[in-house]
């Protein structure tokens, strides 16, 4: 009660475009997780230029979680042909996905539409709705899977001030378990596809 | 009282554009160390030149150090573009960074504000302020996350002469908790973000 | 007294441009190596040649003592720009450096000054000065760094009929502990920077 935000839950007050805040769970309980994308290099849109683009994956990440980047990564660009199909940043640009911090090994699928978001968010140069959290497994053609540690990641993000909590359909009941106390203050959506993710976040 | 100082703590009395001084943190205790910079090749600046930069990492780094490498370039990158539009060293480069001594692992995120700064000198061809020393990993978007040693680190630092050390600000509360005698004779800056850093080190 | 030398420790009577002798320390004590560096494909130094050089490497080397490669390879390009700017030699080459004997097991970084010197023989086709033995530990803006064995590379040395050897200056205190029916005959230089090492080995 009363306890204070710390600032290492908490690493950005304002997420700016191309920057989404994720839910981890270790054995030491769950935790907030910033998902972090930019472009190594300045984008050529010339009409002749014929370079695709490319991907780097850093913040010590486990083999699950580098492929979880490639789902992503992958999905993210058919996803923004279908909305915005004269925008060719995620296939033209040289992106660089990170995970601070950097000496922590990290693995799992499930920062999968947290990555999404985050390269959606980038090519877009828009940032999404702000105190917001995520977490879920994406497939390649955007369904939403369920993932572990619904408590943890929802404490977790309510102690970092979080309003709103974006889950995975199949993990409603986990959510409905919890104590009162718990979900209070926090606006729960429940999704099984990432179109679903994106309407929350980027609303019109 | 009254020790001198070792050569082996300062391999550079004065560092040039380029290479810039960090502290690591060991299970024998703190050391200064250096990031070294330079072109593995000629810059080729001519407005037709389509080449694109690369980057060669030296130093007997471990995997997290390697990605931390990578992470300080692509920052630098970004960070360069807003600072000096028309400058395309670092774009158009090809970089090598080195950290002796060669023989001795390395590794962890700690360096990641010690290396975008020697990129940005390299590429500025300026050097830094000098007898200055810094620590701090940096995320993809230039925030400066704390690090561990700040004890041992800011030990290394007064014995290699350094002046000024820049911490991040979360280990504000480790350093206020040293004893006066290792405080004294040290300014010390806590920073938040990258830009911080860069005021200090390049004044106007 | 009075023994031969013997032809294992001396594979070079007379080392021509490109070769250069190094020294090194094992667990089987000190020995003579040398450093051989040549051409893989003739130089292409036509005006519109837009070719870049690359590397080989062989000899069995550790992942130190090619990284240590690749730093000598950095440095030797741009320190030949400063003395002999219309060189390009190492920037156009294809340059192959192999250690012999193929077959054992080589690494550290202390073969930096050597390799160096090896490459700046071969780009300005100018065998050393005879009789010459070096060993140092080199960084990429060409400080010179101490390292270990120096009692057993000097014994390894004088065994070859080396008359002048180049050691590191932080070594210093370690050679001046040798008996002096060891340093006898031998003339040291001591030396911080790789500059000192190119003038001893490239009078004027």
């Amino acid at each position: 009660v009363g306890k204070p935000v710390f600032t290492s839950d908490r690493m950005y007050l304002e997420t700016p475009a191309g920057v989404v805040m994720g839910l981890a769970w270790t054995s030491m309980g769950g935790s907030t997780l910033f998902i972090e994308t930019t472009l190594s290099r300045p984008l050529d849109l010339s009409p002749d230029s014929k370079e695709q683009g490319t991907l780097t994956v850093t913040g010590h990440l486990g083999e699950v979680m580098k492929e979880s980047v490639q789902i992503a990564y992958t999905f993210a660009k058919s996803f923004l042909v279908q909305k915005d199909p004269i925008n060719k940043f995620l296939q033209r640009g040289f992106i660089h996905v990170h995970v601070p911090e950097g000496a922590t090994p990290k693995d799992g699928p499930s920062a999968g539409v947290t990555i999404v978001s985050a390269l959606l968010s980038l090519a877009l140069n828009r940032p999404l709705i702000q105190n917001v959290a995520m977490t879920g497994e994406v497939s390649l053609t955007g369904k939403v899977l369920p993932v572990g540690g619904i408590k943890e990641k929802v404490i977790a993000a309510k102690r970092a001030g979080v309003k709103t909590v974006i889950l995975p359909h199949e993990n409603l009941k986990d959510f409905n378990e919890l104590q009162d106390f718990i979900k209070e203050g926090i606006q729960a959506h429940f999704v099984k596809s990432y179109d679903e993710v994106f309407n929350i976040i980027f609303p019109k």
